[in-house]
């Protein structure tokens, strides 16, 4: 596996194989490879010719630097997981390659899509910062394809969002969540919690199993079923900071589930903060 | 000369030559082509292997519903004179085929470069919307270079900063302003001067030519460099929007004419909105 840090090194390592027309797949990260990444970059490597994998660490967006300086860093870790996953090319740009002196662009996907959930918790810049980056990352890379998780399904919605509409010559992937063996969503941030906070994580699995059985059994009340998810998640000592039933497209509240509908959840569990979610599928699966 | 109207038909047309690694070059047009246009179309041909012009009226980019609708299309005149100055392939985008449903991306350039000058005078979303549309065009058509006229000076750099800033993978060349015999710089706006407005319009070039005469004679104090261009031009009648000296690389106020400086000038003649400008070499050209 090649390791490269600039955005020129990046584009003469990929050149033979754009000029070969081979098919080049991009996984961007923020390091701290899991499980969710690796299965990203198989899916990659399943798919296409070339396989790049970037680690960075998007200072613009955390809004805050408490937050920033705990996100767990061990490129060489990363280095042997991406490599063994079937990287060939690790892509890891410093902080003044992606933000240079005079640095003045802003990429900006508006509406609901960003100003819910993870938009109206972590603040309006948040995603401005994740779709400036990605933005940057398509175009320093030129991908075929790029995956991202559902994990982060409001991101892989904005993403989406934003290529569509500025005609951004890749297709996003989006790939299931990967949970531990008891449900947990795999997260870097998995890392920091101990081990009462671990078995309290829960919560979040919990509030969507709970979602899932009310519509099961029948319940389509938006209300009902976000409340049935709430206390689920209580029962764990753990206190939602949002629970919301939205479609599955679009992120605008649902009042009654007919149709794909996104539970979404969030939570600190002790001082960590975690997100999860599931889409109901009334109509059962498409 | 092939005429398409979708992204998916101007990618198709643009397949071979892109497999063949053929040069592409791309001049983004909001039509009612003139003689600085088709300078651009030339110096696209003579340096390209496949030569792209663009025709949309950005309808973003008009502050002024009545500026919109009085901006002139002629669609068959400009694919004959498109034609004639050797395109391969004109692209014309339908407003819908350019902002579907559901738009919701801005990409915008901050700093003094986009709130100066025209920024200043059309407000701060003239720039969000030059910038979203040109991010637009050139993913759209992905070429290897893009003209664009230094008649728009700060547009220039914006797009030069946006290229630069989001890794477009792409280069920009900037051409010079193609004048009339008696100086007025060509604009698509010309062809709506009455004679005695027309007579007029030179205010904005006299303003640049005694500022350049200033310079000339030993002037370095930008104030009085700018209040002769400006008594210049209201020698003709003619009320200044704005006399500006500012750097030319980063359009920052200048006190003193030590360096490279682009005076820039805006008046409107009768209804019409004109601009020009020129770059002041007081240590000779480089």
């Amino acid at each position: 596996m090649n390791v490269v840090r600039t955005v020129a090194d990046v584009r003469e390592a990929l050149g033979p194989a754009r000029r070969a027309q081979r098919s080049i797949g991009l996984v961007p990260t923020m390091g701290a490879l899991h499980e969710g990444h690796l299965s990203l970059v198989r899916a990659a490597r399943e798919h296409n010719d070339v396989v790049v994998v970037s680690l960075f660490v998007n200072p613009a967006q955390f809004e805050d630097a408490g937050d920033l300086a705990a996100y767990p860093r061990d490129e060489q870790r990363d280095a042997v997981l991406a490599a063994d996953a079937g990287t060939d090319l690790l892509f890891v740009p410093t902080r003044d390659e992606v933000y240079p002196p005079g640095f003045a662009t802003t990429v900006s996907v508006g509406g609901v899509l960003t100003a819910t959930l993870e938009g109206a918790q972590r603040g309006t810049t948040h995603f401005d910062a994740v779709t400036t980056v990605v933005t940057k990352l398509l175009n320093m890379v030129s991908p075929d394809v790029a995956y991202f998780g559902q994990k982060d399904a409001q991101q892989a919605l904005v993403v989406r969002r934003l290529v569509a509409d500025l005609n951004l010559p890749v297709r996003i992937c989006v790939w299931p969540t990967i949970r531990e063996p008891d449900g947990l969503a795999r997260s870097s941030r998995n890392a920091r919690l101990n081990a009462d906070e671990r078995e309290r994580a829960l919560a979040l699995r919990s509030a969507l199993d709970a979602a899932q059985r009310a519509v099961t059994a029948g319940e389509r009340d938006a209300d009902a079923v976000g409340l049935t998810a709430r206390a689920a998640m209580i029962s764990f000592g753990v206190e939602p900071e949002y629970v919301a039933l939205v479609a599955a497209g679009s992120l605008a509240p649902v009042a009654r589930i007919e149709t794909d509908t996104l539970v979404a959840v969030a939570a600190r569990v002790g001082a960590t903060r975690l997100i999860d979610n599931t889409i109901l599928h009334p109509n059962g699966r498409p």
